[in-house]
């Protein structure tokens, strides 16, 4: 089989398992599933709002093939003119509970009419309140799975993860980061089969991670204030990917299709002029904690 | 006096005008003034939130100066490089009720350490429900102002309006559009007087529009999928403002304050997957209106 159908046949049903294992973990929420073509390739967008827990859970998958124009050469920095083709899934989950994190993961496969082939992707928490314990956990969880294939990537990928996810306008990262990488080179087949195998794994791993870090949250109470203050971070969020993604640019400059390229926006955001929390809240606390090289792994 | 501190002197003098009117025709909402200092230069930031009909009125006022990057290269279509004055005032107007429209209104004064100046600018309006005759009200009052000045100003910056407020990915115009215009050259005095001039009317006209629009729809009745809807179009305004705003662009890359680049973030904005409105409906009707080049000055 070929490397694009081998690649687009694996993640269209890996998408389907993490599915299945996040209503699991909801308990309530069903995904629906949208299949859409378009000249660029096709896709399979599946979302719930309104689960249980899970205020929007969205799991995209997409297999599309074009021409690398000028946008995408700087948003994805690779070469103007060629031919591509990329296959990935990508997720999101904006919980409920502003004590639970919202949780995104991205696996992509690219391939150049050069013949250049690479995975990128990574797994990041973006908590509304950090839980430094919880933090630790998590990365512990990342460096479990990195350590299995090398043990360079995890000490790669986290600074990685700190450096992208990053709001430079705010001088915030986006939350505890995770692991974040991209052109991993897959031109040589042993080197193509590890790093499939490393994403495949990454998938699976997410929605048993979210597990945990959900039903250890999703029956906490929280105030009015607190939602307030989720909506705040949400709207972050949203100036992440809006002003730096580059899942979003390339989405939006393939001319992909425009509701799966923005599934990743929260039901509810806010902005409030120049908010500054207590001193000594949570808020605050949590405000200190959105700074890149933080070794979370020791919490 | 040199025309970097006349420019400066008025605009603020305006901002503070704006805001005088801008609260009497709230009735309830009294601005907060921040005055901030950067190395890049200084300005004030006039916000109210919470108002009896606006939720949210933001008027801000710069005047920077530093050198041309590559990125501001690109939003503002002029050479790197050179050392850049700019100043001006930029607002906007997010009302309570979902039948008022949103407002925005922008002044500004470039000059080029080369030598060059220019004028850039505009008013335009974004009706979360286009009501065709307050959208041809409005046209024909900016319609006005501008043939004072030249008969080429309407037809010209009327265009320009439906070009530049449009959202490509979604194929919406932001609203009804209204005035957009740049790089209207003030090297010549006579030309610098004229659109110095020009600037004043409009920012001087903007809070008396937006009264007239304001007090036919505040005390509208409305329902809760009536204000959905309003949050679901303030996520299109979102989107507008960080994928395409040229100020937005400029504010973050000349290392603005952000707090006032981003002033233009509604309080509460949502995404929902997908939406589409009920056949008939007048969320129906208004994406139906959200086209360019229709002559809203004849309705």
């Amino acid at each position: 089989m070929m490397r694009k159908d081998q690649i687009a046949k694996h993640y269209r049903n890996l998408q389907q398992q993490v599915c299945q294992k996040l209503e699991t973990a909801d308990g309530g929420g069903v995904f629906k599933t949208d299949h859409w073509t378009k000249d660029i390739g096709e896709g399979f967008t599946m979302v719930f709002q309104n689960g249980s827990a899970i205020e929007k859970a969205a799991v995209n998958f997409s297999a599309v093939n074009g021409v690398v124009n000028e946008n995408m050469r700087k948003a994805l920095k690779i070469d103007e003119g060629q031919e591509y083709f990329a296959s990935g899934i990508s997720s999101i989950i904006h919980p409920r509970n502003p004590h639970a994190p919202i949780a995104h993961m991205n696996v992509r496969y690219f391939e150049l009419s050069s013949g250049h082939s690479w995975f990128g992707g990574g797994i990041d928490l973006t908590p509304h309140y950090v839980n430094k314990k919880e933090a630790g956990w998590f990365h512990r969880e990342l460096k479990n799975i990195c350590d299995l294939f090398s043990p360079d990537y995890y000490p790669n990928f986290k600074k990685w993860a700190d450096d992208y996810f990053y709001l430079k306008h705010r001088d915030e990262t986006r939350g505890v980061g995770g692991i974040f990488f991209d052109h991993q080179s897959a031109d040589d087949d042993l080197a193509f089969e590890q790093l499939f195998a490393f994403t495949r794994d990454l998938t699976q791993a997410y929605p048993r991670i979210y597990k945990e870090l959900l039903n250890a949250n999703r029956d906490k109470e929280y105030t009015d204030d607190e939602k307030q203050w989720q909506y705040l971070r949400r709207g972050r969020y949203v100036e992440f990917n809006l002003l730096y993604d580059r899942g979003t640019k390339f989405g939006l400059e393939s001319n992909g299709r425009t509701e799966s390229i923005l599934l990743s926006m929260p039901p509810m955001a806010s902005w409030a002029y120049d908010f500054q929390p207590v001193a000594g809240s949570r808020e605050e606390e949590t405000l200190n904690l959105l700074k890149k090289d933080i070794g979370w792994i020791s919490f």
